[in-house]
């Protein structure tokens, strides 16, 4: 099953390969923006779902530097625009940190942390949570046999994080997206002064 | 209308009938987990939608004993196959359950109880809206006339558990789902000693 | 605009024809129970979309007098079938509210009245709320040049629903449907005596 | 990428452009209509959804003066014809609001407002949910390559509002919308002396 494929600068840098970070940049720029300024699963969901959209034609909407490892070890791009996708989807999550904590006036951006449970009873929570994410990216986006289920990918991706924030929550923090926790700690740092 | 149809094993034992035992596990598994641990009905239809689609292609999604017991009903699974069936989907519930109660420190599952009405109210209660779902199914996903409403199916029956559970909640539990109470007996018993 | 037409017996009384008042009862009986249990917008949209999906194929998901009257004043059925259509409509709230109270053990289903502005007040209220429903029908549903919007006008219907009953609920009542409003009227005569 | 036309005025009052016109006062009025009244974000989502649906094969479903700006410069429309489209979006909004005022008793329409934070704060705020929201009527909507996610466009146009005012509305009151403001404002004039 695993079809890891390093490939090639050529490749990487290509002008639809390009296209493809830009669109993952605004996408997860949006898509945290919107998710960690209200906090809600509603609006992680809708917010996902908005953004999986927009970037769908155009890279594959991944967002989630989990989902874009998931697709690399299935062979459906390769490691080297894995690494582009990655740098885009870190930077879009900092950026839109950077102008949610510029725009509230410097308000803490809330940060993930477990709660009232062990560390392995967390990490098995995650696993089980974005093993389901990465699931569903597979079974209704990447499966070449999908059919029409492709026109609610994008839906599917979007409930199914907002339904476990939901379950997670209140345990694990419910990240499943590294750059969804990495945006608000870069804002952290940069605001630590204030 | 009942067209039941006992089956052979060759045929549930098949290459594409082990996929979707294997699709139903999973989908089960990701819905009672999401479901069950938050307990919120926008929870449990969102989770459904998507357990729903990640299995349609594979399995048709049943996720439900009731539903496949209705579709055996109907002669669109043979009643072999829908044996597996329900043995995959309590499995999925009842490893959901465990893992859920692991990596939640083994606080307790909730289950169903009626609430201020007789037994016999409760059991019209589940009656109609179990009526309500495995319709739903039927109009929207195993109809072959269905069209363009099987891109929406998914969404349909999520929809449709979210507002009975809204509905009925309160007063009968509103199950509709034999392996969503199945899954929490299981844990139930298994921390009996916590 | 207006198209209507009386239409014979023997077209009102088609297989096809009685298969679309079936339909229509029990796709309006199953939004009834969910709606008026929950008495919660969200569960209205849901249900509202649920019904929709169910019977659009068969008898095109009403679900509504009111939708119904639009529908034979721009000519999409004649007089004859639409007053079938309303005695399936009022049959399936009727039995809804029945089943309803029956299981919540004779509780009082929740009926509309106007609050806090007059009766000409709410009277352009609910003008304004059921012709964004009908209009919502036609350019989603009945319009023939809908294409792709077809597949989700019944999530439009119901959604727009659920909009106006947020928006309109706490001064009209928010009923835009005939059928929703006599129901819980019958099931009140029914259990006055309680 | 700056493409703009002025337009001619047989091409802006052609038959289908007078169409248009109508599409967007009649949809802009009800989604106005019910989301002021709630001021929840919910129902502004849905209903913009369900707005978008209805004018989406007449008149694109712009409902807003901003996404008409932005298609104008992409010169999806000529100039001409984008200010009738900014005439029936302000129309249907005044008319929504006025409606709504009559209809609930001459109470106060909520207005939008900055709190907590400087002018120049709210400004960035409005600049990055605004250019989400016209950045997806791009991706999804005007995109030619669209393909089968034109089916879910009015849902994403509709979602990201909603993700967007929960995410923004407490900061810089998320108008994204200037017909949406316009309309509040034009009621308060009308009623300024109540």
């Amino acid at each position: 099953m695993v079809k890891l494929a390093f490939g090639s600068c050529g490749d990487s840098f290509s002008a639809s390969s390009i296209k493809a970070y830009v669109a993952e940049f605004i996408a997860t720029l949006l898509f945290v923006f919107a998710g960690v300024s209200s906090a809600i699963a509603y609006a992680h969901a809708f917010a996902l779902f908005v953004g999986v959209s927009m970037a769908a034609n155009i890279s594959g909407g991944h967002l989630n530097p989990a989902v874009t490892f998931g697709l690399a070890v299935g062979g459906h791009i390769t490691i080297l625009t894995g690494i582009f996708y990655w740098f885009a989807q870190l930077l879009g999550a900092s950026v839109a940190c950077l102008l949610l904590q510029f725009s509230t006036h410097g308000q803490a951006i809330p940060t993930h942390a477990i709660a009232g449970i062990s560390e392995i009873e967390g990490v098995v929570m995650e696993i089980v949570i974005t093993f389901a994410l990465v699931y569903t990216v597979y079974a209704t986006a990447a499966d070449p046999k999908k059919g029409s289920l492709g026109t609610v990918a994008p839906m599917a991706i979007g409930f199914i994080v907002g339904a476990n924030i939901l379950a997670a929550g209140p345990f694990s923090g419910s990240s499943m997206n590294p750059a969804r926790s990495f945006g608000p700690a870069v804002a952290a740092g940069n605001f630590a002064g204030n």
